[in-house]
């Protein structure tokens, strides 16, 4: 039995990131490939706790290194729990954020640093990385006037300033130029149909090799 | 004004580090000397929201590298929230626990291995180090034979093998040994008064040092 493929999605807020994963894994499922989707931080009991205590809007006081090691701690139980168990049984996973988000969020946007927390996070992932990540790229400002026109719930981590939000874009970028093949980054400001079809053809093309 | 120091307690469970630090933390403030008392993990909102993720009994399929990393975010928002305010204003902070602790749990107890452990952890405190650590030491049977006789209820840690207890024990003596002067080592075999005075003495040892 061929092991499955782990494949995430990446971007700003409001790059479409949860609208285009769950579509792009209807569409294979729909074509018969097996294929489970879930999302960070949380995606299991464990997992869903932590993500409660990071995204909580009051936990304003929260310090980033405290942060960054409890979105690796959510990762970490996810991976373990639902990513590894999958794919061994030959279930691709598609995954709405790994790794580059904290690279982005916590490394630049946070300003900690990005080797120091990639470092932490091999202590979570054991040096796991995707097969294949979709990088959904879209400016700061018209991810956040998506957020707004849909009059989404922002919760604490779109509730930050303009000025962070701008960091975690570059950070994307920095992020992207290191990656590689294994990164394929999509124009995420075009409508939803053009860039699901781009996504789901470099998912595809990693499945069929 | 000088600046307070940082005194942690730590051992196996049952070896009296709550009571025994609490009861010299009184004897300090009788004496008019400024201190803090606070625990781990937990000792701050954010910190004691994690606390009860890690010590829920419900929890049994907590991966280690998980709890880990649960232990260091607690870990660090204490230190940033409540540690470093007090001793930047001259008040010593007397703490149930810190790294040593999990030296011993994950790193030994749970075998991740202490030295991958650690580094992870000095990404939570910076190196930060307390100046005294209080050992009381006390074998892993008569530890736990005195949980059950005070009838104290049992968390996720309490329930573990006698074989991770054991394990937990050996962690500390190899803990101790790499530590040298840092930390203090007591018989905590002994009667509650004998091991406080003991404990005392070198807590007052440090601050009038």
């Amino acid at each position: 039995m061929t092991k499955g493929k782990f494949i995430t999605f990446e971007g700003p807020d409001g790059s479409g990131k949860t609208t285009v994963s769950k579509m792009v894994c209807a569409r294979l499922e729909q074509m018969g490939i097996p294929v489970r989707y879930s999302r960070e931080p949380g995606g299991s009991r464990i997992a869903e706790k932590i993500r409660d205590i990071i995204l909580d809007p009051e936990n304003t006081d929260m310090d980033a290194r405290c942060e960054a090691l409890l979105y690796a701690a959510s990762r970490r139980q996810h991976l373990v729990e639902i990513v590894l168990p999958s794919l061994a049984e030959g279930t691709h996973v598609i995954c709405d954020r790994f790794v580059d988000s904290s690279a982005a969020y916590q490394g630049y946007g946070r300003q900690i640093g990005v080797d120091e927390v990639l470092e932490m996070n091999r202590f979570a992932t054991g040096g796991m990385m995707p097969d294949r990540t979709i990088f959904l790229d879209v400016p700061a400002s018209l991810g956040l006037e998506r957020i707004r026109l849909n009059a989404r719930e922002t919760d604490r981590m779109d509730s930050e300033s303009m000025e962070f939000h701008q960091k975690v874009y570059e950070g994307y970028q920095k992020v992207a130029e290191k990656a590689g093949s294994r990164m394929v980054r999509i124009d995420a400001s075009r409508s939803l149909d053009e860039v699901t079809e781009d996504a789901l053809a470099a998912v595809l093309e990693l499945i069929h090799g």
